[in-house]
C-alpha cells in the first residue's frame, strides 16, 4: 500500500541528487505535489539555498494544490523566510495530506513543523525512505551534529601508505580518473582546505577543472603556522578571483602584505606543541 | 578638481535609483569602476539584495580592476558573504582607489571596512553625494536607527481631513493618479500593514497592480484585537499567493480556523486602554 508513495518520494529523492553541491548552505530538498496519481509540480532547492523545494513547487501548482499530497524529502522549514515559513506555506495552499522523508534537526525547525501540520489537520507521514536523506545530505546533518563543517579527505596513497619519497622526488601516483574525481568532489564542495606545505611542494592551482577547463573557483582555507607560503605560488595569483583564508600565528610584515592583497588572514595562539589547534579552526570555519 | 569623482558618483546613485525596492532586506547600492577615464563596468544590489553591487563590479570588471578607481555610494560591507566581505574582495581585486559616498551604519561594518582599506593603502574618500545616499536608503537607515520597519502611511483625506463619512456611505475620494501613486508605493514596499477595521469597511484585495492587472502580492499584517475580521474577505480568498499575518489578543475557535488556513497569528497581551501596542507590534516586524 505504500509503493505508490515510495514511488512518488524516491522521484523526490532523484531530483534532489541531480543538484547536489549546488543549495550550501543548504541541504538539497526533491519535493512532488501530486493530485489524482498527477503530479502537479516537481522542484528542488534553489541554488544557493533559496526559495526552498516546497515554495517553488506549490508556486508551480498554483490553485491546483487545493486539496493535493506533497512528497518531500526533508521537514519543511518552520523558519520564516520572504514568503513566510515553509509549512505556513503549505497551509496556506490547501494540501492535505504530506509525506516527508526524515525530519529536519536543524533546532529552528526540528519537528516544529511536522507538529504544526498534524495540529492544523493535515495528514502528515514521517520516515518513509529516510536513509535516502541521510547519505544525500550527510554534510548537513553531521556538521550541525558535530557543530564542524564536514570535511572529505582526498590523499593519493601507494599500497604502502606511503604519500610521498622522503626527498619529495616522486611524481603523481593518482591518475586520470582518481583526479577527475577529485574535481568533481571539488565541484560539490564549498571551500578546499590545505597546508602550507602542500602548497610549497605541489604549487597547486586549486581550481575546479572539468577537461582541463577553470569551471569554479572555491576558497582556498591554509593552515600555515609560520607563514612560509611562497609570494609566487600560483594561489596568489589568481587572487583575485577567490578567497584566500590563512590560518596562522605569526604576524610579521609578509602578515600585512599578504593582507594588503586580500588574504583574510585569522590569528591564533599556538598550542604547548607550538601547532595550531585544528579543533579551534574547524569551529572557525563552520 | 572634484567634478569627475562627482559626475561618476552620480551615475553610481542613478543606477541604484533605478531598482529601488528590488533588494529588500538589503539598501539598494550601486557601484562604477573606472580606469584611464573609462567605465570599466557598472552594477546595482541583486535581486533581494545579494551579491552586493561591489561584487557584481569586481566580477564584471575582471583582471582591469588592478589599479582602477571604485565609485560607490555606500562603504563596502564588512561582514561576510559567500565570496567574503565587498571590503575583502576590494582588495583583492587591486583596485587602488575608492570614492564611497557614505559609512554604512550597519554596525556589522559602520567604519570598519572604510579603516580597512584605509589600512591597505587603498585612497578612499567618503562622503561625497551622502545626501543623495540618505535620501534613496531612507527606509534602511532609519529603520537601523529606530529598531523598528520605516512606515509610509497612505491616507484619503479631504479637506476638512476626514476620511470618511460617519455611516461610512461616502465613496472613494481618491482618483486615478494618486492610486496608481499608492501601487507604485505598494511595489517598493514589504509589507502592507492594516487593521480589521479597513478590511471590514473596504474589503480590499491588497495586491499591486498596474493597469488593474496584478504585478505582486506582498504579505498583509492586520490588527485585529478581537478577531472581527470576516472569514469571506478578499484578502482571505487568495491566501495561497501571500503572508497574512495576524496581531489578536484573543484566543478562540476563529484564531484555530484562521491558522488552519494558513494565516500567521501572533498573539498579544492587550494594554490597559485594551488596545494592543503598537510599539510592541513594530517590535514583533521589524
Amino acid at each position: 500500500v505504500n509503493d505508490k508513495h515510495i514511488k512518488y518520494l524516491n522521484e523526490a529523492h532523484r531530483l534532489a541528487k541531480k543538484k547536489f553541491g549546488s543549495t550550501f548552505p543548504n541541504p538539497v530538498v526533491g519535493c512532488l505535489i501530486v493530485k489524482n496519481n498527477q503530479i502537479l509540480s516537481k522542484a528542488v532547492t534553489a541554488p544557493e539555498g533559496r526559495p526552498h523545494a516546497e515554495e517553488i513547487a506549490i508556486k508551480k501548482a498554483g490553485q491546483k494544490s487545493k486539496g493535493a499530497t506533497m512528497y518531500v524529502t526533508l521537514e519543511p522549514c518552520f523558519h520564516k523566510s520572504r514568503n513566510g515559513s515553509c509549512a505556513d506555506q503549505i497551509l496556506r495552499s490547501g494540501i492535505k495530506k504530506i509525506y516527508i522523508a526524515r525530519h529536519d534537526s536543524d533546532k529552528r525547525t526540528n519537528k516544529k513543523s511536522i507538529h504544526k501540520l498534524i495540529k492544523n489537520k493535515i495528514s502528515t507521514t514521517v520516515g518513509l525512505t529516510e536513509e535516502k536523506t541521510n547519505l544525500l545530505n550527510n554534510f548537513f546533518f553531521k556538521s550541525l551534529e558535530n557543530k564542524r563543517p564536514y570535511i572529505k579527505v582526498k590523499m593519493a596513497i601507494s599500497q604502502d601508505q606511503k604519500i610521498a619519497w622522503s626527498n619529495y622526488d616522486s611524481k603523481w601516483i593518482s591518475n586520470s580518473k582518481s583526479r577527475e574525481h577529485a574535481h568533481k568532489l571539488r565541484f560539490s564542495s564549498q571551500a578546499i582546505f590545505t597546508t602550507a606545505k602542500t602548497i610549497s611542494k605541489d604549487n597547486p592551482r586549486f581550481t575546479v577543472r572539468k577537461k582541463n577547463k577553470i569551471i569554479k573557483h572555491l576558497p582556498v582555507i591554509i593552515i600555515d603556522n609560520s607563514l612560509k607560503i611562497s609570494l609566487k605560488s600560483n594561489i596568489l595569483k589568481d587572487i583575485s578571483k577567490k578567497r584566500v583564508i590563512i590560518f596562522t600565528s605569526t604576524k610579521n610584515t609578509k602578515y600585512e602584505f599578504l593582507k594588503s592583497l586580500g588574504c583574510e588572514i585569522i590569528l591564533l595562539k599556538k598550542m604547548k606543541n607550538k601547532q595550531l589547534n585544528l579543533k579551534t579552526i574547524f569551529k572557525k570555519i563552520f
